[in-house]
């Protein structure tokens, strides 16, 4: 099973200044290299704390592909709506080249109504603009002279340079949330998966993941594809002090999100069913349930082997993102739950 | 006099991998930081490579901020018309926390065919394009609860996150090649000024200059403002050495020009007079004859002292970026021009 470091920057500027923010993940993502986790991801937000010190995945892990040596960075998601294809394409192509190779580029659709309007984009062509997105990057990464006439970008002949490192292209996941056609799609295609346990029911995510692994088997991809969930993660010594903290830390986080999906007590969209809920779901919140359906992992590095134990169970061989800094986890607490988990978890998780 | 260095790629696969031209870069970069060079600056291009390894200035610095403490990077420039303000802003106010308050932001209008036909745009909205996304980029770095009603994009209320490290904004300059409304709108507003002293006369670059500082004084701006010039670089203790190295790499640069520019050989745009000529114009640059009106410098340290000390006198104290690693010169030569400039010529250049 492999493990890595998701950052999710909830904080605004009255918790902590942007640039202190990014220099406290800076040393965790050298930290993470060092104690041998497998990635360093981040999302694209935008305006509120709920992920707004991100407004550009690509800046932030370029300076991790800076600072380190081998540790993969993945955009997690980068979203192809709000960029156009041959700018999008092309940072990507740079970050895979000064990275030499350590790229996973995962593409997501956002959902957050606030982002949409301020692009003066339709919320109702978000999927087809996510489907051309991607196809168009890929276009651009793995042929010359690209012709392209979409829906919502035309452009060509064009050769996109730098060409990518890794050929064909940085390998592709796509974020899915709750929506059973994401999940077929990405496995026809090949590409990886995002997935966020927190939002679901345990039997909703073994269905969706089901899906993919079926459709990826159908089209004849080999292996089981990639696989990614982000937790929320804090381990101490002392298991009640652990959960104590990522109460805490998971209420700020909480209050980051009731805040950034606001926009969805007065919005609905043909392509985002469902999402119109998210707001009572998101209130309804409860830390003890989460922790006790395994979709925050907190406690002694015993009790979370246990909890990433039957999260193993469930799912098979994901890979897993511990969001370690989650609300405003002070960086030192974060260091200490990347050490014990490396020191006293990975190590139980091999093979 | 301030002397910093400009990366302006003119490599493509067929020259050098991508990788392998960011790795030197990023050297030259570091080097540059050890031997008191002002600044990094790149540049913002497609396809050609002419440019084409840049197709996102942002990327490029961030890998240099990160590997570097002191000294600053520049866009040179950034292009508005080609990026949402909220996605430029945003990852401009990224790399500005992440240096620490390092970054010049220039904007430019661009001025290839091939890339405004990429983007759809039309290049008869380019110098409104421009002016609207300065303008928005500045208001997003400065006022909160922005509301933009402009001709191109519309948004807001929203707050840009993060907010820029400087304050009140990151300096901003302004491109100008040809027309003099450019500078002395760059003068009137206080921003500073990116002039390409190659493609002009002397005594056109010194009315261009004259028209900056006066708008400038007029608006009422302190000191004389910034004024960054490029300039292909190449040294050598042998002077002989340097002028056909430095001639050998000036004819594959203007070679990749003539190819990026090709485009204008079949189109006009009243917002581009006279760039239709330009075809013509790349085709006749002479070495000598640009040798011999100090638009190159090259020679030994003290050749290029007396180029720089009579750029000095007809332009004032402006801030010069050295291309030391133009065409597709190795790696070691470049370092080796920025010794010497470093050793020999930035010495005597002191106040």
């Amino acid at each position: 099973m492999k493990v890595g470091i998701n950052f999710f920057p909830t904080v605004g500027p009255e918790d902590k200044p942007a640039h202190r923010y990014y220099d406290e993940c800076l040393e965790l993502a050298v930290l993470a290299e060092q104690l041998g986790f497998a990635h360093i991801k981040t999302v694209e937000h935008y305006f509120h704390p709920y992920g707004g010190y991100s407004p550009d995945p690509v800046t932030f892990l370029t300076a991790v592909a800076a600072r380190t040596d081998t540790i993969r960075v993945a955009t997690g998601a980068a979203i192809p709506a709000f960029t156009h294809p041959v700018k999008l394409a092309g940072k990507l192509a740079m970050l895979d080249n000064i990275s030499h190779g350590r790229l996973d580029v995962g593409f997501g659709r956002a959902f957050l109504p606030d982002e949409f309007a301020a692009f003066n984009i339709s919320m109702d062509t978000s999927r087809d603009r996510f489907n051309e997105g991607v196809e168009a990057c890929r276009a651009l990464w793995t042929e010359e002279k690209v012709v392209w006439d979409g829906q919502f970008t035309q452009f060509g002949p064009v050769t996109l340079l730098p060409r990518p490192f890794q050929q064909p292209h940085p390998p592709i996941l796509v974020a899915a949330a709750f929506t059973p056609e994401s999940c077929e799609s990405a496995g026809t295609k090949g590409y990886g998966l995002l997935l966020v346990p927190s939002i679901s029911r345990r039997e909703r995510v073994q269905e969706m993941l089901a899906l993919y692994r079926d459709a990826r088997a159908a089209a004849g991809h080999e292996g089981p594809g990639t696989v990614q969930m982000s937790y929320n993660c804090y381990l101490d010594e002392d298991g009640d002090a652990a959960r104590h903290w990522a109460a805490v830390h998971a209420g700020h986080y909480n209050q980051r999100l009731q805040d950034a999906v606001s926009g969805w007590a007065s919005t609905t969209s043909s392509d985002y069913k469902g999402y119109e809920r998210l707001v009572e779901q998101v209130k309804k919140a409860d830390f003890a349930t989460s922790l006790q359906e395994n979709k925050v992992l907190a406690g002694t590095p015993e009790e979370v082997l246990a909890q990433v134990r039957t999260i193993r169970d469930w799912y098979g061989e994901i890979t897993v993102s511990l969001q370690v800094n989650s609300g405003n986890t002070p960086v030192e607490a974060a260091a200490e739950t990347m050490r014990l988990f490396a020191g006293r978890v990975m190590p139980h998780l091999a093979g």
